[in-house]
């Protein structure tokens, strides 16, 4: 149900962002917007949602804002981990992401390179975390039209896996990124 | 107006990831939100919102994903550029922006250095490009807590900026960032 309120929500941010409609309108609708908000604040957790463990045994980021499903900023991502080694992501984006008119900010490209290239270091329970991550922009990336992107360990050195990766559009790459992912010796943040 | 109603849809997207109120209220409050969504999208804007010129003359991007006032997901940031050249922004940043439990997701951090650091390139009217940027992880960074990002200018080598900076909490820095800006000759995205 959180994760069906979360759907609804991105489909009003995009509006909010995109509608021309008068002030009484604004007026009215944002009145019933504080009514919800109310209504689901009746009980909240403390802070964050963090990491749980779900009914079936899994760790689920439920709060992740690249990949939360109950996350209304998050698009959100669903990462595929294939066989041989390499993670990937078919996606859009639509208004909510923008930098350059029409194009999805070069800083959302960077988040979601963090996340997928740090995705070929997670391992189950046993997040990692990123020590340094390097972006070349090649040209601007598109709203509204499909996106992938993908990663894949180039070598690993100790605690450190070494990764690199790309978003790309219908025309080819857009952004390529490098990075150094760490597995803590014992749990940090 | 479209700001406030953007400042409502932020607590309620903070709100929808931490609720903990029972399947009856959630639905109840989806109907509310899927009509206010139809509402607004009586008149949408095709496409996204872009930069446009405000009736003081000046060009805003309202619908920016770092700083627009009409975008739900921006937290927004306000960028303050001083005499000196120092371009900072002070932020504190919710449940809506996490990625390990209790901090801010690494690739928002990136976004963020991304956005500050090519301020320091921007002039009226002429945005600069990322070209590169490379981000130092030193330790993870908190939500919740007051946030400083901040960034100056290197140097400049025709028409590329190489800009510096970070983000720190009230320990100090936790992320380093330096990147390459670039003004096109002609008009791209």
């Amino acid at each position: 149900m959180n994760e069906q309120l979360a759907q609804s929500v991105r489909q009003l941010i995009d509006a909010t962002i995109r509608t021309e409609v008068d002030d009484t309108t604004l007026t009215t609708v944002q009145s019933k917007i504080d009514w919800a908000t109310e209504q689901l604040s009746a009980s909240l957790m403390p802070g964050s949602f963090g990491v749980r463990q779900m009914s079936d045994g899994r760790s689920r980021a439920l709060g992740n804002v690249v990949i939360g499903d109950r996350n209304p900023v998050a698009p959100p991502l669903r990462i595929h981990d294939d066989a041989d080694g390499l993670v990937w992501t078919d996606f859009v984006l639509g208004a909510a992401y923008e930098g350059p008119p029409g194009h999805v900010h070069g800083g959302v490209c960077a988040m979601i390179l963090d996340h997928v290239l740090g995705a070929t270091a997670h391992l189950p329970d046993k997040p990692a975390y990123t020590g340094t991550l390097t972006l070349r922009y090649l040209r601007g990336t598109p709203l509204g039209q499909p996106l992938r992107a993908e990663a894949h360990v180039d070598r690993i050195d100790g605690t450190k896996t070494f990764a690199v990766g790309h978003i790309a559009d219908a025309e080819g790459v857009t952004v390529q990124a490098e990075g150094v992912f760490i597995h803590p010796r014992e749990a940090q943040p």
